[in-house]
């Protein structure tokens, strides 16, 4: 079988090696220097290639199939501020783990700074926060460029997918003509297999820290934000199980076991200062990316564990809580196949410590929630508790997910956010691309600064009747409120929560997407189950919930907690 | 006096020199590691500040008022993706030489990489396209560190204003507390004045490029993009007098003359290729950002004049047309304030060449477009001839730009476009800033892409009744068709086009704007005065054409003027 690409022997070399390196989606956008890669990769039948205007939204829709797929998703764009747009979304695949391949057209170099259209200077543009920046020749016909050309795709595809996972930018200046099309023979480029070894510790090392976890009666085990685990989450239960351990997870943790202490906040926040140094673990074993609770990195910074030990394959030491003692440069997954067998029983109460602390806390929560008035709190109880199982559930920043963790999490959904570096700028973007490929019923949950700040997540032809928007709308930036510092100076409603009086009704309508709406308690209990049901567009639900209670509601709810364990 | 400002001395110390360095206003958007400076500049009565919440559109608002004032404009943001956002604005102030500063909020530098929130490597992140990146000390109290950030500040609100103007980067990492508040004597800071060479040839030089010019008998001179140069108008039209010298100016130009010629590109088209020799100067004079006229470009490249002087303060050399052989590295009115009155005349017939078939030009352009058919040319017709005097104009990129070259330019009318580096996405917001800061009836042109891609540049609160966007709507890049490449392939209305069926009127009135519609030539006529008249509030007229004759009747355009000149 024979295939058209473009002209430009290079771009059909690039596209054969995306594919053998797992490539199954690519995010166009419009423009005309990137013809000869929009034009080859719509004639390409095996990479699947969808057209998005906005390269923001279009790079943070690409980081939700990423989320989703664990493979890479390519961007292509034009040459100049096309590219900048997609810095935000490339940060946050960056810091997130996720495979973003950016393979951006350029100018050939001799006209950049020459005053002509579109024309910056972009190789090494994304320079800190990505896993390697790559100029392409431009010459892309000549054999020894075409060469070049091979080596470099082929290692930034490697790259992207192997260590620490994360984003590459592939840079391709290219010469007018830019529309010419022929026909190659069908996948003769050589691709360069990358055979790493084994993620694998010695018997020595195993044993070494074994000993100590063996010896240690207060290990404390928290899990950041992964992508997807289930193995993972029947290793940690088993540990969960001991005596000596305990297992705190986020949502987005996406591990499930009965014996952890999903909730972190609502523990922690019920220590009282007398307690801390019972609470306080001797070994912490931490792994997966950032936490979303300020609350637990607050107290172990606070009281710190004797030995932090750090499992994940990074090039940096990650030392969040100011103690790291090892970092243990393996997946999570490969330290605790090896190190649960190993481990004996170790007599303690510190688990027990833990989880009845979680059980008081966990009824106090309920009591709290029992009749307590219409609030973003309350909202959260009635949605939380809607959501069909077997979906995935996108959290927006900041104060939603927030919110949700103080909810038990469901072994029935997949959990995701932005959390690599919590912007609130492509929330509903990622959700788009997540609910594109999995095809599952994919819930975002929103705030409307965050809804309002990504709108253009809403503008583009993917969107089906699996994506469910749920925008909580308290009229601005609501989490400003709670925050001890700005609560308390004058500027709290214009410069930071954004006091706002916009809704969402008339963007649905732009963007084709069907509108539902909610202020109160019955009529969300009510609307939930036909917001769900509705099958023939995406959809938003606005809730709207009052400004300027819903600060007061939550620190009451902690104070209660902290009053009444 | 006395005044509040953040507890961290040096955030007073930076807007004292921001002040004193003529920065009338800044842009805030909320987050909270930028607290200490969204709080100070609140509290600050001389600078003006404004909040708008998604950075990329708030950076082109500070554009948009920038490329009215010529002034600095402040931009303040937090740290992680929010200052990424930044970047198309960034660059594009970079190409179209304004004074932005960005002054974004950081975490401490031990913070960056450890898994905490919004932490990316933010120093030097903009470092290709910013005349200047500092990193400011992060102990602001020690008065070694405010020595420094003493200086580094006043260098950087000096460096965006000398030379070739454009953007700096002041990147500020700040360490919690974020909120308190002190009360600090007024202006005590030291100011470090720039005092530079003024910007003028010795006698030699101009007695040299005099000998060249008098000489010569077929002189060109193109004016790219400037901001306001009335002077610079009255010397060139002096020069335009001269028999041996044409003056070509485009929309963007902001200079005019009653001899200059302000439509490139439907004279340039006219030239037929055995006159092409008559009319290629020898002596080429340019100077200004860059050119839209791409057959200007064009038609130089292949017709290169013997020599090219560049007129310009510039570090690099500048080559648009590929035959630069002089560098003129003072300020375009001072280099013609030296030469105008010490030419003489020079006879030759080149002048004349050029204005008869301008006029000639000019009367088929008439005739075309007397009964011409309703299209976006037609549409451009109308409302050129229908905004008010006196007013700015904004003219989206890309095809928005380029029609408006085809109709003369207007001397009642100050005339912008992104033309830096051309992008689309950010032309409403930048026309929102330019209303915003002149007070004069701003009219926004712009294309159906472009106006929904920044629809974000409607969602601020400083929209006036002066704001006027008039949105060309023919379901798509309509640019696409047009060009001869993306017009023969079968990805077309995909992949370049972009074909959409979206409306304004719901986006405009979430956002609190008046509506206006019309979809052919009477409507429009009797919509204009309407829209104009309309006090209350910020407008949209969105006009309807048909999207698949207008590449047609544009081609028609050139190959009419072609055969019947």
């Amino acid at each position: 079988m024979q295939r058209n690409y473009s002209d430009i022997k290079g771009v059909k070399e690039l596209i054969d090696i995306c594919w053998a390196k797992g490539m199954e989606y690519v995010i166009v956008s419009p423009g005309s220097r990137n013809a000869p890669l929009s034009i080859s990769f719509a004639k390409d039948e095996r990479i699947k290639s969808l057209v998005i205007v906005d390269e923001r939204s279009a790079a943070y829709f690409a980081l939700g199939i990423a989320q989703q797929t664990r493979k890479p998703v390519g961007l292509v764009c034009t040459s100049g501020t096309a590219l900048l747009n997609y810095g935000p979304a490339v940060a946050e695949a960056y810091y997130q783990r996720l495979p973003l391949v950016v393979i951006s057209a350029d100018r050939p170099t001799e006209w950049i700074g020459q005053d002509d259209s579109q024309a910056i200077p972009q190789p090494d543009i994304f320079k800190g926060f990505v896993k390697g920046s790559y100029q392409l020749p431009l010459d892309a016909n000549n054999p020894d460029d075409c060469w070049y050309l091979n080596r470099m795709v082929n290692e930034a595809l490697s790259r992207a997918q192997s260590g620490r996972v994360g984003p590459v930018h592939i840079n391709f200046p290219l010469r007018e003509p830019l529309y010419g099309v022929k026909k190659y023979p069908d996948m003769d480029e050589r691709v360069i297999r990358k055979v790493s070894a084994i993620d694998y510790l010695s018997d020595e090392s195993v044993e070494e820290l074994v000993e100590v976890f063996n010896s240690n009666q207060k290990i404390l085990i928290l899990a950041g934000l992964l992508h997807e685990q289930a193995e993972l989450g029947e290793l940690l239960q088993q540990l969960a199980k001991k005596p000596n351990v305990v297992v705190m997870t986020e949502s987005v943790s996406n591990v499930h076991g009965e014996d952890f202490l999903p909730c972190i906040d609502r523990v922690v926040c019920s220590i009282k200062e007398e307690e801390k140094k019972d609470f306080q673990p001797d070994l912490l074993i931490n792994f997966g990316g950032p936490l979303v609770s300020k609350m637990i990195k607050a107290f172990l910074r606070e009281y710190r564990p004797k030995e932090h030990w750090f499992v994940g394959k990074e090039d940096h030491f990650i030392d969040t809580f100011k103690n790291l003692t090892s970092h243990i440069d393996v997946s999570p997954l490969a330290f605790f196949r090896q190190l649960v067998p190993a481990l004996n029983h170790t007599a303690s109460s510190y688990s027990s410590l833990w989880k009845e602390r979680n059980a008081k806390v966990g009824n106090i929560h309920n009591q709290y929630l029992d009749g307590l008035q219409w609030s973003d709190l309350k909202a959260f109880e009635k949605i939380l508790s809607s959501i069909p199982a077997g979906g995935n559930l996108q959290l927006a920043n900041s104060s939603v997910v927030r919110y949700a963790q103080l909810f038990k999490s469901s072994d029935q959904l997949r959990y995701n956010s932005n959390r690599g570096t919590s912007g609130i700028d492509g929330c509903t973007s990622t959700a788009a691309g997540a609910a594109f490929v999995n095809g599952k019923t994919t819930t975002l949950i929103t705030g409307d600064i965050s809804f309002f700040y990504d709108s253009n997540g809403l503008w583009n032809k993917y969107l089906g009747p699996n994506l469910k928007v749920i925008l909580i709308n308290n009229g601005g930036g609501g989490i400003f409120r709670f925050i001890s510092g700005p609560s308390g100076v004058e500027e709290l409603e214009e410069y930071f929560e954004t006091v706002q009086e916009y809704k969402a009704d008339k963007l649905a309508e732009t963007y084709g997407l069907d509108y539902f709406y909610a202020e109160n308690e019955k009529e969300v209990e009510d609307i939930l189950p036909e917001f769900y049901a509705a099958n023939k567009k995406a959809a938003v639900l606005e809730i709207k919930t009052p400004r300027t209670i819903n600060d007061q509601v939550l620190i009451n709810y902690f104070k209660t907690i902290k009053e009444k364990v």
